[in-house]
């Protein structure tokens, strides 16, 4: 850390601390390839495809708080189109992306601690757009949010 | 940095090293009140509230990238949600907090690099809900994104 | 028909006539009770719940086509809503209705003829609200829409 | 009305009455070109269009209810969707026609009688897709719901 930072690094606080070393860890898995970017490394991301259903497991950490103390919506909603454009990017077909045209969530529990599985599956796919169920489930079973979104289906670079 | 993580400070990468710069800003502005988590912290959002519009400003870097080098659609979610919860917060009757119930949003536009600005609007105040429209404009005045939000009114703990 | 109306009976043409047949078997229909409302009558919806699944059928005649010639998105979600709410209120608490709060669709395929299924499942049941998914299949059972719904338990008058 | 029919003409009952004028009125406005569709025309709906917004004044009566006596959330999407839809005709480029892909609704207030007006308005044009937000107003001026649409732009036959 260079002498420009407000904080240095002997400056961290526990939490701070813990969120510094969740990230080093994602630059980490994001050099190797496990991550394919530093949204999917910074919060811990890990994917799983069974050829049907994509699921991503992610820790419940300080990092997600909003300022209620539970896991802020937007990362909710960032953990399910994680699992759902991925899954509509290892579905595609040759030579084409997929980008998310339309997401829609519902809220059924607060996430608090613990670990969160994000799941993601596809309902319809067509040429030009699929659309794609997601959900996510606490620790212990609870269906947390419960999302659908489409994709527009675009040439990849 | 502790000798136990696989990344030390001196072997961060230029990326890196403005992602980790980002945070340790974030956890300054955190420690001085000016953001109320981790995450707008992390994306060093900083607000600002007209009395009817409240908007969000936040730079894109490649810490809110997704894999196809575009801003992640969970992201800008996080983005709007965040201007949407903070307005709902801030007109809340006394002893109330506003949580996220569902969340609509439609991408527009792709949000490559600049600053963008995340606006949030009370569409309909109830007693037990609100209903709130948000969006984002890129650094040149386009609409990147657009959403509607539902959030209901808990007692504060 | 009374002298006031513009068109008696005798001048329907063959599509004006099919409707009207199709209402006055929907106003026997609901005075009989097999329709709940004068909507579920007009367009011949007849329902069927098997205890986890509640499904609508229709038909598809020119009383539903928009401009173009295909039926029209506004009564593709009226059959949602209708599965939806119908089943929201089989399985409501004794002395609760439910009212729709929030529904989001996705159309996959345009609906032409023969005859449609709407069908609905729970995803969530809580005491304030419910989240419940909807369908639609045609007759060749391919999935026409794809909807969630959000809806509010009120106490039944 | 022929004698297959259960119910004939002189067989009604005041509501039914009401509403088989009303579907009359529809075929007239239909036949006159008033309406573009039997939809518009059995919800007696009368639109505007202002260069901007488009609006549709419709009548609150008993073939709008839901079984509890309000109108049915779907006719409130029937309402919106049409809107919304007539706008993106209007102003899509020559040769296109409009589709929609996707409708989200929030309801924010019941509707019970009066008149209604909808309201549709232009969020994104773009060559593909637009995006449009429509709102339903009662008589008193109160937002009873709120809706954003994705459209697609098709060839016209």
């Amino acid at each position: 850390m260079d002498a420009n930072n407000q904080i240095t690094a002997d400056q961290l606080n526990e939490k701070e601390k813990m969120i510094i070393d969740q990230v080093l860890k994602g630059f980490e898995s994001k050099r190797q390839g496990k991550s394919s970017s530093y949204v999917s490394a910074l919060f811990a991301m890990e994917h799983e495809f069974n050829g049907e259903v994509l699921s991503i497991k992610m820790p419940v950490t300080p990092i997600v708080y909003n300022s209620l103390g539970i896991m802020h919506g937007g990362i909710t909603a960032t953990a399910i189109d994680t699992a759902m454009g991925t899954l509509a990017n290892k579905t595609a077909l040759p030579g084409k992306a997929a980008v998310t045209n339309q997401l829609n969530l519902h809220y059924t529990a607060p996430i608090i601690d613990g670990e969160i599985t994000a799941y993601a599956k596809v309902l319809h796919a067509g040429t030009k757009t699929m659309v794609i169920e997601g959900w996510i489930e606490t620790a212990d079973g609870k269906r947390a949010a419960h999302a659908t979104g489409s994709f527009f289906m675009i040439d990849k670079k």
